[in-house]
């Protein structure tokens, strides 16, 4: 195992972002290459990643409920987290694997509070209960301006994905905000430039968060 | 109106208890009365009562499903109640209407609570953003003993009632416990007797509870 695997075994690593930011092409090359350090890697994917997630996503997700209340969008958000948390991470974790997840609480933070006008307090007290301790080592937010990101969505836009440009930029808003409110659990990245300069500066990132002693 | 109905216009009264309690026929009865009293009644129903609830309701009790973590479990309900509230119970109130909900919050207190093992902080925290202020004006404990509670259950059992009698003695135990510690927002009615007294004694509760100055 290398120096950096040693370093990163056992560690929790998100990758969050407004939609278009390229956060799960970048999630899929680090992952590659911490697989190449020698690190098992497990990946974990939101809203789902389990059974009972994705019976939750469905949910979510379907068109017809868009009389869905932000609250409710909320909870259910947390409530596949909660069953992801203690079926797949905790074990993971606890195997000494390295834990990749696209998106966590720090997106609701950012779509349901800053974009969606959720009380942050309340967000973060359910959290509480649904994370039940097991709070990321790291948080990267991908961060693009909504002009660039438009150009990469693509054009089958789900519920999400439908609500403009405004609302867009808010949850960016929203992600830099958690950024500097949170400094030591959060990383930004810039993602505007091209995918391989983006994949060295999450790799960087990486290495001078967890790897400081590593030349 | 009658005086009974004009103390009663807009609460929201929630009835509660173990299962095989006879809280549903009791809740019957009630909405039967008050309508002959001139009320305006809404009923709801946990979890489930509008279109998304119904499909966060079948997640819920799917037997496939008993993977689920307590958490997500509790989540889940409380998913469904926000979408409650906001869709059904605000409005309802608001006209004036006398809300009648068939569970509620003190459900979860019992079940995922005191019975499951989740912390009732916990549920509290949570609750107060499923809720968004809308607290029952009275709940209403229908108290069995598990061995009058086992004769009444239909023998269908679902996913909840499948779990013992252990579990039910604990269950009831939180009723109780929520009713000592908060006894200006719940009654506590003996549910042990004939249907007729249990009525009688639910009506009597509700009088002496809303309508003091009614001779």
């Amino acid at each position: 195992m290398s120096d950096i695997a040693s370093s990163l075994a056992g560690k929790f690593i998100v990758f969050d972002g407004p939609d278009g930011s390229g956060k799960s092409t970048q999630m899929q090359r680090f992952m590659r290459w911490c697989t190449e350090q020698g690190l098992v890697v497990k990946e974990v994917r939101e809203p789902g990643g389990t059974s009972i997630g994705e019976q939750i996503r469905q949910v979510l997700l379907d068109p017809k409920n868009d009389g869905m209340t932000i609250q409710c969008e909320m909870l259910l958000y947390m409530a596949s987290r909660a069953q992801l948390v203690e079926q797949e991470i905790v074990p993971s974790l606890e195997r000494g694997e390295l834990v990749v997840a696209d998106r966590f609480v720090s997106a609701t933070l950012a779509y349901q509070g800053s974009a969606g006008g959720l009380p942050i307090k309340w967000i973060q007290q359910v959290a509480e209960v649904a994370v039940s301790g097991y709070w990321p080592d790291v948080t990267l937010i991908l961060d693009v301006d909504d002009q660039t990101a438009v150009g990469r969505l693509n054009p089958l836009l789900d519920r999400m994905e439908l609500k403009g440009r405004a609302f867009h930029r808010k949850v960016r808003e929203g992600f830099l905000e958690q950024a500097r409110s949170m400094p030591e659990r959060y990383l930004v990245i810039d993602s505007t430039e091209d995918e391989d300069s983006v994949e060295l500066a999450v790799k960087n990132a990486i290495k001078t968060r967890f790897c400081k002693d590593i030349p």
